[in-house]
């Protein structure tokens, strides 16, 4: 494709679901709920065929000789099919966030003025890899009231624009715009480039992916951007700190799923309880295939384990890798917290009331646990119900963000006459 | 000075402001007050020695030519001294948003998790021209609990920098950091590029000056960015409208403050109350020295006024100029709304409650009224104590942003153990 074709294609998607969306902003709960269970009823219906489209994504990464766990994310398996459409009517079934009145107050003039909630508009997905991330993502737009313009990686494209295709007609049979669901049809590169600079049609960017995919965005866009760089989080043991439950939290926050965002990265130690609780932590670190890395003190107590050098308290190892520090005191902790941190998550265990409350006070990372793992750290799990990402920036959003995150508010006003003198 | 020295500096500014934002966030109501009254004093206090260094600034700009409101701007005189002062205590006295739990719930697991208000960290002001904004974005920022970075305009540059001078001290004074109060006191233009590149240290910028200004900040900026391009408002009279109220709101609309974006730019009047309304409206108009450009329609009603093209439905006049447009019906109004507005404020005039339901409820701009005025879509009109800005951006902040939009939440999780399974 020539470079203007691909800015026509891309800038087509774009103001059609700019339209949509203006559509999908009027649209009551129940119809949005319809077309989320049509998407969900023709994914599984339609399986035949988006399993004949993902097999030429199949048998194109198998030619580049892509294997293992890259090959197994590519893959639309029944499984995956079925927890797709259970995502959506899932979603269908949470309460739509849109119209809510968040606060109303009366002014001295009689102005009654409200805060009410309203879809951001268009929402743009750049992703990589898993076509399952087409549906997940167009669900929540569409349940928020949004237009999703969808871009996905070139290893998956006949997936993702047979999924996008379904899910078109779903919303069309459901009663609104087949635009709701944009898809970039397109493997050429350029077509990012041209997508991050349609602020007129698409009101925010939420990249899925890694590191180097996200830094290239937020370079390149015009439009808003919400990002999520990595997660070092971080479990401070405190002096007073129950050894059962510390050790349980410091076992399940590294080992229970070491390759995601909020798995612990380093552990922070008080001097106090580094003794008692160092040996039967590594034991227990050790059971699950932990390799540690510590600081000084730290090898004082365990002189088996490596050191830990400078880089290694930046690090996201999304592995079965720790690094363990002994510190002082909850101040150095902290301090080590806001020097190497990614402000993503972290969590302190004590049985001191004070240390608690100033922990989750001073530490202002999205997400702060008192006496409970990292792990946690999920839209999920924390009660919004589902989750379109996690925001490592502050602005619009921080941490795990459900459907609400997905809207802005406006101010509505009811007046009965007045006028500025 | 050479690119690398002005780099230098700039993120000498950043880095300190960044040190600062930590120490603020932790930073108590009463201390933060303390200072923002202690920088009103300073300010009166000093009012000579402003206004000797505003002199500079003043006379630079009358050799450049620069006379009119250009100059009334740059002017610290005794009266916008006083009121910076004074808008520093009234922000003093407003509800600290920092610590409010805006929401909290418990997990079926136990978890009791709340979403905390936070400070941004660093807030980036780049302005043009007047140098009352120098000390009026500062106390909100650190009322929020944010460090600021000001980038004034070369032409203030003297002022501006005496101000912030100020600020600092009265800040070291009442006890908290004076790096929170970050001045990039060179007119090399290459410093706001580098500011815009400092995503590491400034959490969002916010531009306030023209539309040439913002547009450059957006495209160059790493750091999130909360925009005002312009205000198009919009009144529609209903035909059920009380013909007095209308009159008395669009007049008010209009010409109470024409240089202001929250002023009316477009009128819309239903077909079945046009010929009642626009002879009215149009002699009250005329009055205020308003000239009216209307559609064919409008021109049969007020054979006198000008032809509206096209373009006059996209103008901001910013001017006694107004654009008027006879529509069939509401639907007919909000999709020119929607066609040509700017997203900042609409208005409709109405007896009917369905057309106001549905005008608030489907109109999705950043301030929706029925029955009042546009020019009450302001900060401090809308009750939130104080303005930085307005934003016609969905992300973040929509509309009128106070303290409040200073602000982001984290989540604060109470757990007793709890570990993922």
């Amino acid at each position: 494709m020539t470079d203007s074709s691909v800015k026509e294609l891309v800038e087509d998607v774009a103001r059609r679901a700019r339209k949509a969306g203006t559509v999908l902003a009027k649209t009551n709960t129940r119809t949005k709920n319809d077309a989320l269970l049509a998407m969900a009823d023709d994914l599984e219906k339609q399986k035949a065929h988006l399993q004949a489209e993902n097999t030429k994504d199949l048998a194109a990464a198998k030619d580049k000789g892509i294997t293992g766990a890259m090959l197994d994310r590519l893959t639309l398996s029944d499984k995956v099919i079925a927890s797709m459409s259970e995502s959506l009517r899932e979603v269908a079934a949470l309460p739509d966030p849109v119209g809510e009145v968040t606060k109303m107050w009366r002014r001295p003039n009689g102005l009654l003025v409200g805060r009410q909630r309203i879809p951001l508009g268009v929402i743009g997905i750049i992703y990589e890899s898993r076509p399952n991330v087409t549906a997940d993502a167009a669900g929540l737009c569409i349940k928020s009231g949004n237009a999703v313009v969808l871009r996905g990686g070139s290893e998956a494209i006949h997936s993702n624009v047979a999924v996008a295709d379904i899910l078109k007609k779903s919303c069309k049979r459901a009663g609104i715009p087949e635009d709701s669901v944009g898809m970039i049809a397109t493997t050429d590169r350029g077509a990012v480039d041209h997508m991050l600079s349609l602020e007129e049609y698409i009101d925010v960017i939420i990249p899925r992916g890694g590191e180097a995919l996200i830094k290239k965005v937020v370079q390149t866009s015009m439009i808003p951007v919400i990002k999520h760089y990595k997660g070092v989080c971080h479990v401070f043991v405190d002096e007073s700190a129950d050894l059962d439950m510390a050790v349980s939290i410091a076992v399940n926050a590294k080992a229970q799923r070491p390759g995601v965002c909020n798995a612990m990265e380093t552990l922070l130690v008080h001097e106090g309880i580094a003794d008692a609780f160092l040996p039967r932590a590594a034991a227990e670190l050790g059971k699950k295939g932990v390799e540690l890395r510590g600081c000084p003190k730290a090898q004082k107590i365990l002189p088996d384990i490596k050191p830990a050098g400078e880089d290694d308290w930046y690090e996201e190892y999304l592995d079965l890798i720790l690094a363990v520090r002994v510190v002082k005191d909850m101040d150095e902790a902290i301090e080590h917290i806001e020097t190497y941190g990614s402000l993503h998550t972290e969590s302190i265990v004590t049985r001191d009331y004070e240390n608690a409350r100033r922990f989750l006070n001073d530490v202002n990372s999205s997400c702060v646990f008192a006496n409970a793992t990292t792990r946690f750290s999920d839209g999920f799990e924390l009660g919004l119900g589902a989750e379109i990402g996690i925001s490592t920036t502050k602005l619009h959003a921080f941490g795990p963000m459900g459907l609400e995150e997905l809207t802005t508010t406006k101010f509505i006003i009811y007046g009965d006459g007045q006028i500025r003198t």
